[in-house]
């Protein structure tokens, strides 16, 4: 059974299962959403996604939604081996759990509100970037790379020495704002948070996943 | 060795944690951390939790924070009897952390801007409710809820028939929503979305929570 996974290519989440899907090297089919449309909004993908966002896997009769489930079930069901996720005990779970949860509540507002004021705002909607906004959230990113910074200088990666979820979760944000923002010195001038992102980009998933992150090709 | 919970009792975030504690019935100790005076924001609990948040678990040498990895910790490490999470398999695991992270992405943003607006802007900072910011908020829970209404009318709880982690993450915004501010009606128009928050309102350690969550007593 092929996985199905409905989304966009150049989406930050569909982006974030993909790079889940390449590490473990599963087959998938990528099934466009047309976001200009409308179409993620009707059926059949409403009935995916109730809160009518991209990417929605499914799996067989399995249906899920929201990035960060799928990567998690995709690891447990299909990459048991690798150090993705480690659920050999509570201890080793709660350490990639931390990270997983750090992005989530405090990277992930800041680098995607950058990103759309930068990129998907001026390029899709016509709108102007709003500088007072990019200040704010300047200065609220670079108070959380100060402290990964400080943890990437006692490990490799967030949760150990292991790449895992908690890394792999901030590739397609990182992409995007180093690539089409003014504001990559953020990562650059941390030489930690440089070392780890380099260490995240130069693996050959990712390189799979941002060449699609494009949208001058 | 006792559990050391460093937060506040009237916390939406520490009464998260203390609701898994209940649940699994472990010992533990509330160690306040005074927000009135920035304790969360120096040495020592800024080395517990380097975003200077609450609430912060000490189990031993392993230092946590962010209440849900917290509580999947609980339940990993001391609750596997229970069906807080149903790790057995990844099709089970997906159904809970499906709706655990709905809560983060959808719940959690407009219900504690309500809560804020009603009872911690003017009850602890002075300040007057903006009305504009409530019609909004109001507007996008009420989408969401809807979204749990069509869910609940299949099962009896959000992953299933079956109280789970997903539920209990709603037990303490909920408990203010409907106490503390005119929303109420939010939760009771919708007759699924009622019976499943007095379900678990009603549950023996959500009592215990929520005795607590009172500005009034």
């Amino acid at each position: 059974m092929v996985l199905k996974l409905y989304g966009s290519p150049v989406s930050t989440c569909t982006g974030r299962v993909v790079a889940v899907i390449e590490e473990i090297g599963l087959e998938y089919e990528l099934v466009p959403v047309d976001l200009t449309t409308g179409e993620h909004k009707r059926p059949p993908h409403i009935e995916r996604n109730p809160f009518g966002q991209i990417p929605a896997l499914a799996d067989g009769d399995l249906v899920l939604f929201e990035s960060r489930v799928i990567t998690r079930y995709l690891v447990r069901k299909y990459g048991k081996g690798s150090h993705l996720l480690k659920e050999h005990t509570p201890e080793e779970a709660a350490a990639v759990d931390q990270w997983i949860e750090v992005e989530v509540q405090h990277f992930n507002g800041p680098i995607s509100t950058l990103v759309y004021q930068h990129l998907f705002l001026p390029v899709f909607y016509g709108g102007k970037t709003d500088e007072k906004v990019v200040a704010v959230e300047v200065e609220k990113l670079g108070k959380v790379l100060d402290v990964y910074e400080a943890k990437l200088s006692k490990s490799k990666f967030l949760a150990g020495d292991y790449y895992s979820l908690a890394d792999l979760h901030h590739l397609t944000y990182g992409h995007y704002l180093l690539t089409t923002t003014p504001h990559a010195s953020l990562f650059h001038s941390r030489p930690h948070v440089k070392a780890w992102w380099e260490s995240i980009a130069s693996r050959p998933a990712s390189k799979k996943v941002t060449a699609a992150l494009s949208f001058t090709s």
